[in-house]
């Protein structure tokens, strides 16, 4: 999906926004994004997406594993020191190459999740997080992540927030938002 | 245990439900059953219960690879396509097959765990599924999962509810229920 | 850190806190600390100890694999049975021997984490959990988790509050505080 595209419903939003008539004030939603495995990111982006399209102000903070997620597609290697560097050698960031955390079979079961998603029609995570970032969801990453690991700003991808602490990720839950630890 | 018994009250409900007495107006949880693994199968159906005993409003929303635990245990090959059936080849489905996350040993793990279970007089994850159903806990099966992984309704274990998405379970969020990602 | 030192403020908690001035009724926080792998115990005592520095009401409830972080780290073997003994030395308990759930290589991926985390004058686990003590985030053990594992009082470290069940842990969250499981 390219952001041109008119915005196609796909099958994992198949209900109108049921919540949005019932009560008046959604409080939001606070996911902690803090698995970097295919299946997790995968559930993290359809509820933030499916959250953007309800209207419900959702912020995702993106920490540990997860943040890898979130490095551009085409950066490699992070880091400045060699176990910062080896880390994101042994795994390979960025949203187009996660991992299943089991029947992984070398990347065989990932193909095939990914081979089955698209034939039931379901969007990829990246496509997810593309709808997310347009219905207003925000990504914020982690700061203290960023330092341990050695990522820096230009090696995520665009369009995320100033880097933030836990703090400011339970001032969020002290706020009313509904908390996910994905 | 089956449901013809008086209801026994095993040792994960030792205590009086103190919630009901200190506030009016419980909100009730919405637990996401994600994971098929016996340790937090196990983790969730006694949150699941034990809220049932509480009197909280209580639906988990199966998805992914909880799904395959909501699978009757006699259903051993489910999905249409080759990657589906394969995939249920892989990891047997059904609540009394599943699996630990780590010391599996070839099943001696959860051998060990079952036993230290019933000698510490700990419900098994199915009957502390059979006792939720019965005390109203609601579980709900996604539709999206049922679709990329091929599981019909008939495959399913019966009690259960009609498939929905994301978008039902957010809007149970939205209304006030706690949510729990396990 | 030991806890006659004036309290140093580490690199994870670096802001201020800003949900105590923008509400008045902070609801608290009820973390399940489920996970017993390094960086799962490290996402709990960070939530912890910030949540305690910003004077959010905090309990946690300690269960399953997340238990044995809580036995003192001089026990080396717990429980009565040969299971329940054979569980404990194939997973060393104590906070200071939490493995990492992936790119373990035999203590090599820990030890690289643990000094990254110095180098970045991040907090050590245990250090955090001094911490979140300190500031008043209660610590309770799972009884039917003690009782599974054989895991006795005097095997768990000092300062933790009685045991309790699911039921006392879903009236925290009937009271209104919010749930994280982790």
């Amino acid at each position: 999906m390219t952001l041109a595209e008119p915005p196609v419903t796909p099958t994992t939003l198949p209900e109108p926004a049921p919540a949005a008539e019932e009560h008046t004030e959604p409080k939001g939603l606070a996911i902690i994004c803090y698995s970097g495995d295919l299946e997790k990111t995968w559930a993290a982006m359809i509820l933030a997406s499916t959250a953007g399209a309800m209207a419900m102000p959702t912020k995702v903070f993106v920490t540990f594993w997860g943040l890898q997620t979130f490095v551009r597609d085409d950066v490699r290697i992070t880091g400045d020191n060699w176990m910062q560097k080896m880390m994101s050698f042994m795994q390979r960031p960025g949203i187009s190459h996660r991992k299943l955390s089991k029947m992984n079979f070398f990347g065989m079961g990932p193909w095939m999740m990914r081979k089955l998603a698209k034939q039931y029609n379901v969007a990829s995570p990246k496509e997810l997080l593309e709808m997310a970032t347009l219905m207003g969801v925000e990504f914020v990453p982690c700061q203290m992540t960023m330092d341990m690991f050695g990522i820096k700003r230009e090696d995520l991808i665009e369009g995320m927030g100033d880097p933030v602490g836990a703090a400011t990720y339970l001032s969020y839950v002290g706020d009313g938002a509904a908390p996910l630890f994905i």
